[in-house]
């Protein structure tokens, strides 16, 4: 009962996910082989090293005729110069040999002429432009030559990775495990959507938002149910879910109410438990960090937008850990100018919502009012959010922000690539 | 035949895309109904209408004490003033019933204190701050008011939106079906990865990319495997494709040597084929843009990287299109500074692969080097690409740009947070 009369003192969030960082022993994920075709967004688990080189011969990037440099020197199409079709393996001075894109470039060629830069007559070509040396010829190795790493360990692939994959013959790849995130949420009040509400109980939002958040990083949601605000529930689901999975995360019970409930159970479990309880930030104040058994509990508020933000800043890093990346990988950031100012308390790193448009080439922040960390459809409405730091007691209009996105900035315009200029 | 001669004219980009929109019929996509569940990133194909005001009663938004106003005017730490414990239905001045987060407000009362700024001996509490109006307090209908749209039609669902959903009770969601892409694949010189590669044959990576590209966007890919350069293999394969998909994506056979075959296939297909054949643009000069039967034929080039950025160009809008998106989505974009100069074609929108790195709170584009649009190795290497406009001849050195980024920025430093101020 200690806690009900508040946070004795908030740590920083610097501090706190340090701590949370240092109490950890984070265990490389298993390796799994994967098809091609469902490694989208995987991360490596070895490196890709080129067993041949790639290309693996001197090939024709175009569709034309493979020359002689000295063939083309001064041509223009006003001043063709001549050469003359051959079909010898081996090209000598005055001489050309079709090629297509991929034909591998004959003895003694040294450029490819392309098709549109050329005008045949019988066995006569006119050569329109003058070449350099290897012009639109992709030579051996300059992808990726034998033996050297294509792909690092722990990159997340796209799809140019599967590509490169594809083109070093690799028609499986070795990657990380998903890491299973146990979600865990409290609280009498609540009521499984889909399910029945009694009384005045609400719909749960966290979990449906928290599962979303770990399969859009990668990781695996386990689902432990919703517990009631009682002590043995909690425990025996904590537990469970520390069995299970790689990392908990709970939400509700970690305010400073009687139902400060979670914090008191991960304690029950093991040591060293509560690691922080009590952030200096707003929203998500009242998050605990924890470690079990060296896996982390992430303790976070049971109001759906701080335990969106709580996600964003604790689990966030931590997933991208427990997932094997090489780097971490942040939101994409733009820089923004605010439409209007903000307060902020002093001494909190505050989360600022935002909706982030674009007006002649240039980005502007709305902030979204919202009295409260309870309002979800703040987050619907915004499309970023931008951070206040402890020194300062809010933005100023006008000021230039950077605003880290929740998701992409609609075109003003439906042509984006009229809007793709630089 | 003609085609063999090089492209007559070549269309600019921005008139291609809008030839090839304007030539379309795209039928709005299925509706279908997914449990919320599988909902992350689908698009919804109906207005989500509020059944009841969210939420449905006033609500503390904090545990503490639900109060008058007037009892907490002027009230400090330092001088605080003091109500009285009730547990009647009805809050009268000079009292104070004790709430907890979500629990309704009681009749009378105005505000909450939250339980961190008062204390308590016996009965009495010590207010220790003054509360407006409404403080602390989610207001019936705050979040999304009855009868009101909460989310449009043509909305990416993100995780704030499933936790939005659930809020409303809705534990499934009617989103548009997937659009079916068909891809194909064309050219002797291709080998399918996982299989035998003949003679001087390649791995194709056309397909793996293309298939992860339109994933990534929410479509499904439909495999119409690797065409041999024959006329009549390519005509029955774009058939089949254009039975089974909203849209086909082919590869190969479409530059001016005498494997121009796709355009030629697509052509004998049916009306009005082929409107553009040759677009400003480099890499991916050589892409044609037809449509049958009021479908879209996009035919890329057969290298690799141009493939990638003739999809970004014209198979990313039309997908977004085709997918049900009320509004285009763009790539994230960010503004970075060269590292050096560029140089490029007049007349020519060209598409430049640039790394952004992040140094001392700045970014930075350094332009990847590659001679051919072959080496699918300067896609991996690349986080982005910077738009160079048909009106310039190359990217100063220290030019700000904006960089359409494949992917996040990796922090410089592992600590997110430390890089997340603003």
């Amino acid at each position: 009962m200690a806690r009900l009369k508040g946070f004795q003192k908030l740590t920083s969030v610097d501090k706190a996910l340090r701590k949370l960082l240092e109490a950890l022993k984070i265990q490389k994920p298993e390796a799994v082989s994967v098809p091609l075709d469902s490694a989208l967004n995987r991360i490596t688990a070895r490196p890709i090293v080129a067993e041949e080189d790639l290309p693996r011969f001197d090939r024709s990037a175009v569709d034309g005729y493979a020359v002689k440099v000295g063939d083309t020197a001064d041509a223009s199409q006003f001043k063709p110069r001549k050469v003359t079709i051959t079909d010898k393996d081996l090209i000598g001075s005055g001489e050309a040999k079709q090629v297509w894109t991929g034909t591998p470039i004959p003895a003694g060629a040294e450029a490819v002429l392309m098709l549109e830069n050329s005008k045949r007559t019988d066995d006569q070509i006119e050569v329109w432009t003058a070449l350099a040396a290897c012009e639109n010829v992709s030579r051996r190795g300059e992808d990726v030559r034998k033996g050297k790493v294509a792909i690092e360990t722990g990159v997340r692939l796209k799809p140019q990775h599967l590509g490169l994959l594809a083109a070093l013959g690799r028609d499986r790849v070795e990657v990380f495990e998903k890491p299973r995130i146990a979600v865990l949420v409290t609280g009498n009040e609540l009521a499984e959507v889909g399910g029945k509400r009694r009384g005045n109980q609400i719909f749960d939002t966290n979990k449906p938002a928290l599962f979303a958040l770990c399969r859009e990083l990668g990781a695996e949601p386990i689902d432990l149910g919703i517990a009631r605000d009682d002590l043995d529930e909690i425990v025996g689901k904590l537990k469970a879910g520390l069995e299970k999975a790689a990392a908990v995360i709970s939400t509700g019970g970690t305010s400073v109410g009687v139902s400060d409930l979670v914090p008191e159970a991960v304690d029950r479990i093991g040591k060293p438990g509560v690691i922080v309880h009590g952030v200096a930030m707003r929203p998500a104040m009242p998050t605990a960090l924890a470690v079990v058994h060296g896996k982390p509990v992430l303790v976070l508020s049971g109001n759906p937008v701080a335990a969106m933000i709580g996600f964003e800043v604790f689990a966030r890093p931590l997933i991208c850990r427990l997932l094997g990346l090489g780097k971490e990988e942040a939101r994409q950031k733009l820089r923004a100018k605010m439409t209007r100012k903000t307060t902020s308390a002093l001494g909190r790193r505050t989360f600022v919502r935002v909706h982030v448009h674009e007006r002649n080439g240039e980005y502007f922040a709305e902030p979204i009012s919202a009295r409260g960390s309870g309002v979800i459809s703040t987050m619907t409405r915004a499309n970023g959010y931008v951070v206040v730091p402890e020194s300062r007691e809010g933005l100023a209009e006008e000021e230039t922000v950077t605003v880290h996105m929740f998701s992409g900035i609609e075109s003003g315009d439906r042509d984006v690539q009229k809007t793709a200029h630089t």
